[in-house]
């Protein structure tokens, strides 16, 4: 039996366990109160915490023994109107770390465990508050260091495509209860599923399925960032210019008293969108063992490369010879034409060393061709409009539901191929059995996304990538 | 005009910025529920945020623009229920990087200023809901690694010697005023305040101005820690000692899930009093240069030891050549004899290496002996306990205040000195201006410890070590 069905009472650090002036301990189950006033000297005469109303505040004294252990405020929600569904106690303290950790000492010798990681959501999901999906977007949240992840995170949480997975797999339990009917009636031969009308339906629920499939590669992009490359001959400025989209990008996020960010080394937001920097060695042909393998990897990274940045000097070179620069690049790259060119941004650098428009007239048939200076930062606006063309991220409905998590995308796929078996199937008339195998399949894996269908090793899995407190 | 007078609003994170499940921004001043209500929607139909009652707690979803930046609890502390004193209003965010700038970014945008450090504890002083010792108490709560350090601070901040120091002041004023008096009726050559009395008086005070000057040795060691040294002739065990004394505590530290530490190199508690650790290079003679500065060191931190652990190899030594390195250390620490005995901790290491028996009849004549190994960690019970002994700290009574802020410490001596000029002044017949002169001093000294006299740069000087957020 597990702590939760045990009814066990848990509690953790909910705050960073860094320096700060208040620190917040939750404690969560059906002891919560009662716990949390074996403790609690509040500074009003008669009052006792168990009498609090749900989501009231309460300023008094933790007592260890005879002594003040710290002034604190407790904020009592009273079951279901709180966090996790259970009675929640939330002890704000002062910031110091003995303190925290003598709070949650004393908070284990009253009979609270210590939470899990991600042990307060996973009661929330068991207590019907949110729904797997919805559950593991907290984690996304938290995780969350740009406005268009958060705003996926956010839309997940908030129901977004559960609902409509929901749909999907209630349209597929009615199949499947149709064709286990006729599977009841054994030799008898009827068809109670009308084998058109179920094709049909199972053609839009694939369809519905893809869209969310498709939705997955923007999701992705939103959550992980999108993948750049600097690519171009040496001491053309490439690590200039990363620098300075790197740094110009960090000064804005600086100016903001408060606020720390862990340092980011090489990815820059633009206008909520993270873009990450692959790095590269310089492309060039080489007879050093050890450099061409750098040159060697570059060409990889690139191929992986959402967007190409293709530096190079334009008096070092010209029209012709920059076309094969590219040429050579895209055959490396092994992309068509088409494809290449829409991906690869050329830069042509230190505007400051010559004349721009006879530059512009010479390069003129390239298109996406920026000219600018890395070290001057000239005219990096029309690079980062370009990148966002470019990217494609504009186009982007962050208002719609997106699917950013690989564990979704994996069940997507796998339901996905499970119904398309069940079309082949109905096009050869195999027998009942098969095609209501095919549709269990795809429901369990619908089910898995919202919590539907869930088995401990799955809830141990999601629930231990979060952190303590949440 | 300050930010404080001019009525202004401030918000800041009051918890820890690094990685959590919650994040905790304070706004504070008279506009806090005006600007939080601007970009919260609350989940309920009709609430208005300028509705709640104090101390509640509200669900709902900050507005950025016309997307959801997050689902947060709001808690409103009504003027003067809050801890500055002003409106305060709490708002618990996911504990996203990017939402709690993003979050203060909108706070800004709807006229808040980012809170300087200290700012919400300065406020809380100039409202009057703590006096100046008890907001600096704040900040040594916040820093306190350890159960001694924590009361005394918890004292402070609860009022502690406060009151005492305001009565002191008090019955100065009333001195003064007397004295001052007599300077108003210039040449008349009356005596309001009789010059027996006065001085029995300022007798009475400089005794218990003298109680918390002595009371802060103590509690300067509480705050900062017992200096212990580790010293010894190479080779019997010094750092195994140290890493088998500092490892022990950290293990126990490390037991709690959910707490981190930062690591504390060379320091561990014992009964919530922390001794720290002051590295010294082996004792012997040397001809080597660089060597023999850290053999001078050794002697000059030994010096300021509260405690010194001598470790020896009973079996490479015997009583009379133990002596000798005994007077040797305590010549070259200038120490008197008995003082010297009391403070020095004669540790005889390897005690599975020997027979305890015979060693402790060899070395039957020392004071403070005790025999262990630090490898097989026998007996360290009895060092443990001896430290308590020899350090005093058990004689500490945690529930008096003591002072422990050097800033108290300093205005208690310069009154103190101010005194003692009044006393030779009284019994030299000296002027009732220069009488009354010393007695303002010591007046405006003990006033700026409480706050009850304080100055813009002194109030800058305090909070600007406090951390963002208090």
């Amino acid at each position: 039996m597990s702590r939760f069905q045990k009814g066990e009472t848990i509690c953790a650090l909910i705050t960073p366990p860094g320096v700060g002036a208040v620190g917040v301990i939750r404690v969560s189950g059906s002891k919560a109160i009662e716990i949390v006033s074996s403790i609690f000297q509040s500074n009003k005469k008669d009052f006792k915490l168990s009498d609090a109303k749900t989501q009231t505040v309460h300023f008094g004294k933790v007592m260890d023994g005879n002594v003040i252990l710290d002034e604190v405020l407790i904020t009592v929600f009273r079951s279901p109107h709180s966090y996790t569904g259970e009675d929640v106690v939330e002890i704000s303290c002062h910031g110091s770390g003995y303190i925290r950790q003598r709070l949650l000492e004393l908070l284990q010798s009253k009979g609270a465990l210590m939470a899990k990681p991600g042990e307060f959501t996973l009661r929330a999901f068991l207590n019907g508050k949110l729904d797997l999906s919805q559950a593991e977007a907290v984690a996304d949240i938290i995780a969350s260091e740009n406005k268009s992840a958060l705003q996926a995170a956010m839309q997940q949480m908030r129901g977004g495509y559960s609902n409509k997975i929901k749909l999907l797999r209630d349209e597929l339990i009615r199949f499947a209860a149709l064709i286990e009917l006729e599977l009841d009636f054994g030799e008898e031969d009827v068809e109670f599923a009308n084998r058109e009308e179920l094709k049909t339906n199972v053609e839009t629920l694939l369809t519905k399925i893809k869209k969310l499939l498709k939705s997955f590669e923007l999701g992705n992009i939103l959550k992980n960032g999108i993948p750049v490359v600097i690519a171009g001959k040496p001491n053309v400025g490439k690590s200039t210019l990363l620098n300075t989209l790197i740094n110009d990008e960090r000064a804005i996020v600086s100016d903001i008293a408060g606020t720390t960010r862990d340092t980011i080394e090489e990815e820059f937001n633009l206008n909520g969108i993270r873009f990450r920097f692959i790095d590269t060695a310089g492309i060039r042909s080489t007879d050093d063992t050890i450099e061409s393998i750098g040159v060697e990897r570059t060409f990889q990274k690139a191929a992986q490369a959402a967007v190409i940045l293709y530096l190079f000097d334009p008096r070092n070179t010209n029209a012709a010879s920059l076309t094969n620069e590219i040429n050579e690049l895209k055959n490396n790259l092994q992309l068509k034409d088409a494809a290449a060119d829409s991906h690869i941004i050329l830069i042509a650098n230190k505007a400051d060393l010559y004349d721009e428009d006879s530059i512009r007239r010479e390069y003129a048939t390239f298109s996406n061709l920026v000219i600018l200076s890395a070290k001057h930062k000239t005219h990096l606006d029309l690079l980062r409009q370009k990148l966002l063309d470019v990217s494609g991220v504009e186009k982007i409905n962050l208002q719609e539901s997106l699917v950013t998590n690989a564990r979704h995308a994996q069940s997507l796929r796998l339901a996905e191929e499970a119904l398309h078996k069940v079309l082949v199937g109905l096009d050869m008339g195999i027998s009942s059995d098969l095609i209501a195998s095919d549709i269990r399949y795809a429901i369990s894996q619908l089910g898995e996304i919202t919590g539907q269908v869930s088995s401990e090793d799955l809830l141990d899995f999601i629930f231990s990538k979060f952190c303590i407190g949440k």
